[in-house]
């Protein structure tokens, strides 16, 4: 949480600490820090134990004010212009920088962060170590990693409202669905056999329609091909009765949190192997779900859902290891969850190397699930807040018959 | 264009170069270099005067395959499993591009770029300084900023292309709009006043019925607060009869090229300060279309511009150099345009300070606006690739009237 930034400094020793962009978009740290939407960025500053301090251009200081830092001053303050006019682009900056980190008394080192342009990043670093200014980077996870991996009240809110508006999607996509109809070995939609392209573009009116997006694309991988993980969907696939359709959807709101869900469906009844692949999942998740709370070591969920699956018979990551190479491409071939907050991919990670115990306010994806090169996938996930008991934000039935 | 990478690190020296990024979303050199969408994104070496190298993770080799690189390979090429393995994540990553810089021959000073946590690339960049390997960044511009100034064919049919869906997106919003009525003093919209909020959601799902996306908010400002170029449009904001309307959009597709385009509409007749305003606009933004042309410094373009405007009497940028500080908000109180291609701001700039000649095959807006906080704004926007003549990509009726 923001809250813990300080405590995060002192347990690094870090005194002092830079955040900055041209933009708040996909710079998530950037826009954690500053508390809202800034279009044309600006740098942050803070000091161990101190209030920190906004700096953006005068235009942006309306936006600024709606977020979270109450000291917000403008690159004018620090002569920005002036320089700029007396030096070239690069060097303006370098003594512009100087100036914000002296007028802040910003002790060194200085950690500096942000998703920004490497080159450029690197440009500036050098320049300001040559005048005497020490900057340096973090090892992962970074403090502000490590602040972000658990949620205030505030971002709570945010990520239940999404997980609503997600479900609604979702569900309205359901629906969707089945007004189209089984005929032969198609499933038919206005007469005509029913294409992956036209349930995406449900999908993306379904989403406009709550104010949301989803800037990565949407995983609807139908029959076979949805054993691989990965594959998104192309918009020729068919639709077809009785196959497995995996359908995960991870929208966000602009330059907002985000949510991460899937179900797997099928139109008319799925194959035995398939059914079985569901139930098996289902129980996995069901479990996991109930297991995850905090103080529980992330890889212990993410083994005892592996145990699960290698007791009914499936090849897990954990087989992998230890030899069994068909879970390359068969079984529960991926990790169990991730956090999601302002990214779809964060602190903490389910996974058998993360031993570090889930924190309270955490919030993370729950995602088992089996696949077969063969006969295709199912995957079931959603979304919780880790707790006692833990807080599950995916409102939505889990049934594979549509 | 991607051709010209061999002559601009030929131009400036640089001999090798290291493209990189978890993800090519939201990292457009990154995107630009692979020619393709690659979800984790991945490493992309080059060698002056050589063929390309990318290095992907296993998983995405079928996606790699699409792009522009032909030589792909994968992270377990270069050990990355073993390393993870036997050394911390930092330690291990630092030797893992050691060895990549190594086995590739790189030549240093190695050139780093790609939009990443600037902390982590700190971190990277020192380590592998320390084992004796020199990573350098670049003053701006950036040789990948100035390749990705020109457009080759195929991206300048990638843009066109979002120039018709644009196009299409902004009629249709007008076609909704023109289906409301004005009564007393609103517009009434299926017998309730019309709402900024109504017209948004409508636009998203134009938008998504051409599978593009605004992933930055739409601007949609009506009457006085149109006078602010950076006002957005609040949901709550009644659409009123005679106020000008300034509504700007700026989609793209999911990891890809975008467009830009503004129009200034009115429901019935606008005040004769509006309509003079907007007239003036257009006549400013015809001349600058005419003018702007391959070889035309950028700057002239502005220059000529602020002109017309200061000789019906309105203030500019241009006036405000000179003292008048009336055009911090009123007048034509912003640059010309700016570059746009896999970004929605890129070189070049049509500003007064940017005298550079404008190269063939880049492309621009043409964005001349009127501001005025006691009526509101006026601001006409197309998209033109430069050359001689230029071709204008934004397909779109100007006229004011609904």
């Amino acid at each position: 949480m923001i809250k813990d930034i300080d405590a995060e400094m002192e347990r690094k020793n870090i005194q002092s600490m830079i955040v900055y962009g041209d933009s708040t978009t996909g710079n998530p740290d950037f826009r954690y820090v500053v508390g809202t939407s800034i279009a044309r960025g600006g740098i942050y500053l803070k000091r161990r134990s101190h209030e920190p301090t906004l700096i953006v251009s005068n235009i942006d200081v309306g936006s600024a004010k709606k977020g979270r830092v109450r000291s917000i001053r403008t690159y004018s303050d620090y002569g920005l212009e002036k320089l700029s006019k007396r030096y070239d682009r690069d060097d303006a900056r370098t003594r512009f920088y100087e100036r914000i980190i002296k007028d802040n008394g910003l002790g060194g080192p200085v950690v500096i962060g942000g998703k920004n342009d490497v080159s450029n990043a690197v440009v500036l670093v050098d320049a300001l170590r040559k005048r005497g200014i020490k900057i340096i980077g973090e090892k992962s996870p970074t403090l502000l990693e490590v602040a972000r991996e658990t949620k205030d009240r505030s971002e709570i809110e945010q990520l239940r409202e999404m997980g609503k508006k997600t479900a609604k999607v979702v569900e309205r996509t359901r629906q969707f669905l089945r007004s189209a109809r089984v005929g032969g070995s198609n499933v038919m939609y206005k007469s005509k056999p029913l294409k992956v392209e036209t349930v995406k573009r449900t999908i993306g009116r379904l989403l406009s329609e709550e104010s949301i997006m989803a800037p990565e694309d949407t995983i609807f991988a139908v029959g076979r091909k949805s054993s691989d993980p990965h594959y998104g969907g192309e918009a020729q696939d068919l639709v077809r009765p009785s196959e497995p359709i995996v359908f995960d959807i991870f929208p966000a709101e602009p330059d907002g949190y985000w949510h991460d869900c899937t179900r797997t469906y099928s139109f008319s009844s799925p194959s035995r192997r398939v059914k079985e692949m569901f139930d098996t999942t289902l129980e996995a998740q069901e479990s996991a779900l109930d297991m995850i709370r905090e103080q529980v070591p992330s890889n212990e969920t993410m083994i005892s859902v592996c145990k699960l699956f290698e007791k009914r018979g499936y090849p897990t990551v954990r087989s992998l290891l230890k030899g069994k190479k068909e879970a390359r491409t068969r079984g529960f071939i991926h990790g169990l969850g991730h956090g999601v907050g302002l990214t779809i991919g964060e602190r903490p990670y389910l996974s058998l190397f993360s031993k570090e115990p889930l924190r309270k306010n955490s919030v993370v994806t729950v995602e088992p699930g089996l696949y077969d090169p063969k006969v295709g996938g199912v995957r079931i996930e959603d979304i919780v807040v880790v707790g006692s008991p833990s807080e599950n934000l995916t409102p939505l039935a889990k049934d594979i018959e549509l």
